[in-house]
């Protein structure tokens, strides 16, 4: 079983100073924070969750707990076979307005989860993060370290500058291609340099904001299918992490009628919006819609083929974790969605599965 | 047969100059204007239709050709009994700076409706269009003419500054229950002061964009539902009108799972989101998701309970247009949402079919 969303945090941000690049040292130890010593730098978000956004079950007291909790509440819990992580707060670096600091906060975490995360355990692969504001300095740093056999994809805050087909950010879609890694976002980056994450402007609760920002999803699925991401670099496969997946219907329906009518605004397509997303777009599953009458999510999920299109995934350790056990999908789609689809999206994990599988497999 | 979104244009934005404001008369002659003379004030949107966005074969010559070629290509040929007119730039005036021009602007169109559209053919009924920006005026607007018998709706565009369950637009949710008229939102405003319609910053292309304002609706959509604006006016319908509709369940699936686990933000509510969605909103078919496979969007439809929740819209005379007898819709729903519907949430219209519903009752 493989789960594509399993969030590796520091017990303080002050682990990154062997790492980072000594010209930003100072502003780490000297500079200002958004919170006390050991805070992460980063345009912190208008929306709080009123609970904390993790898990009140899972508290690591030390560094080290946060491995010995997570092997003992996920990894052994529920017989993963991988777990891709996919960091904590160094998501945010895209919300700062430097650029140069964001992305030596990106390489300085990067550092450190090859080296400490990634050998401490045989199930673990690793997320890239970048700093999508700095298009050059993110896709220099895919080529210093995307060739890591243990790093399975590149790795960008949903909330964003822009929408991430725009020609701004070609730059990291052409790294990602050269050193053959999937691009994923995941939810976080909305507050700082970024847009606003929904359209129309600021949401007001927690609640109402965190539906919504399923919007994220929605907005680069489209662009990166409207400015040819796919045809410029066909290997390549766009993950949405933590979005959720029932609106990808209606939005593909949307889209391809309004390409259908409007094709000569992108001449470099050769096939409908849909067809793109069949081919090169996955979703990861958590947080899965639940709606009290299963058979209507089935039928969304059917229109979406969620049976090829769907990543498990359970973002432990925060608040709205999915149990591997408990997710609501149809069975027969269990060994797809909790093993093969990702085998095929990341291409450095072994293509066959392995005997931990038939933990989940029924 | 009742079509929700009809618009009635002029052939000159001088048309309003009998009826604005004298204060405003000169700034309407004399001022600056975002095309020739007769253009009409706003801040165009970014996004530029490549085929402009109105029917190529209905070329209205002259102000009264507005309404012939409306009455010869709509409503006698379609056997209309009702046709909403939701204007046409007039709904722009939620893009301008100032307040106070942008209600007179209003004014001046609502007083042109009642006096040139409205009595021209008894099956048209009409929106009162109010400027967002400037609730206190806009409310007064409301009062001003919301009791007349032919005004079905309030409307203002789905573009916005905020999503409309703000607290800062309470005075027009409260005028709107005051004269008992519906509020609805209908495509457009996106320019100006108001935010990026879509999530995550600009959009690119025309239809990318099209495609993803959808999420103008979903964030209108939540922020009423979670601001309790049923709970104050329990008595008004909110109409998301020309936003497509296949996106409702995955919305309303995420709100009230969000909604249960952190109800402690709005404890005004007392129900789930889903439960004021089914009670008090209602979304336009146009333009009607239409995938190659009719099961999978009736799937869809049949999640939102849409032989209740929608009302055919055919936005006569925009290039998207929807043929009445056309429309993707079960044979068993078309009396429901062509007709029944409407006639719940208007209040104001007669509340039963007369003969005219027969030509597009199978």
């Amino acid at each position: 079983m493989i789960d594509c969303d399993v969030h590796n945090d520091w017990a303080s941000a002050e682990v990154l100073l062997p790492y980072i690049d000594p010209n930003f040292r100072d502003y780490l130890v000297r500079g200002e924070l958004p919170g006390p010593r050991g805070a992460f730098p980063h345009a912190h978000r208008p929306w709080l969750h009123p609970e904390g956004f993790r898990r009140h079950d899972i508290k690591p007291a030390t560094q080290e707990e946060h491995y010995t909790l997570m092997k003992e509440h996920l990894l052994d819990r529920y017989g993963h076979d991988v777990a891709i992580l996919t960091g904590e707060e160094a998501l945010e670096v895209s919300t700062l307005a430097n650029p140069f600091y964001a992305t030596a906060l990106a390489r300085a975490y990067n550092d450190w989860l090859i080296d400490y995360w990634l050998p401490k355990d045989q199930r673990f692969k690793g997320s890239l993060i970048v700093a999508p504001q700095d298009p050059k300095g993110a896709a220099a740093e895919i080529r210093r370290l995307g060739h890591h056999p243990d790093i399975v994809q590149v790795l960008m805050s949903s909330g964003s500058y822009r929408p991430y087909g725009d020609t701004f950010y070609h730059p990291i879609w052409e790294a990602a291609a050269e050193v053959g890694l999937p691009v994923a976002v995941h939810l976080g980056g909305q507050g700082g340099v970024n847009y606003n994450p929904i359209g129309c402007g600021p949401t007001t609760f927690f609640w109402e904001t965190h539906a919504m920002l399923c919007q994220t999803g929605m907005s680069h699925v489209a662009s990166v299918i409207a400015h040819g991401i796919f045809e410029k670099w066909p290997d390549l496969y766009f993950i949405v992490i933590e979005c959720g997946v029932a609106w990808l219907p209606a939005i593909l329906w949307r889209l391809d009628a309004d390409y259908k009518a409007l094709r000569k605004e992108t001449p470099w397509l050769k096939r409908l919006p849909s067809e793109y997303a069949q081919d090169h777009i996955r979703l990861s599953t958590q947080p899965l819609e639940s709606p009290e009458n299963r058979q209507h999510l089935w039928a969304v999920l059917e229109a979406m083929d969620g049976k090829n299109m769907l990543l498990f995934a359970s973002d432990y350790p925060h608040w709205d974790f999915d149990n591997p056990h408990q997710i609501p999908i149809p069975a027969g789609w269990r060994e797809n969605v909790l093993d093969l689809n990702a085998r095929r999206v990341y291409k450095r994990l072994p293509q066959s599965v392995n005997s931990g599988q038939s933990a989940v497999g029924s």
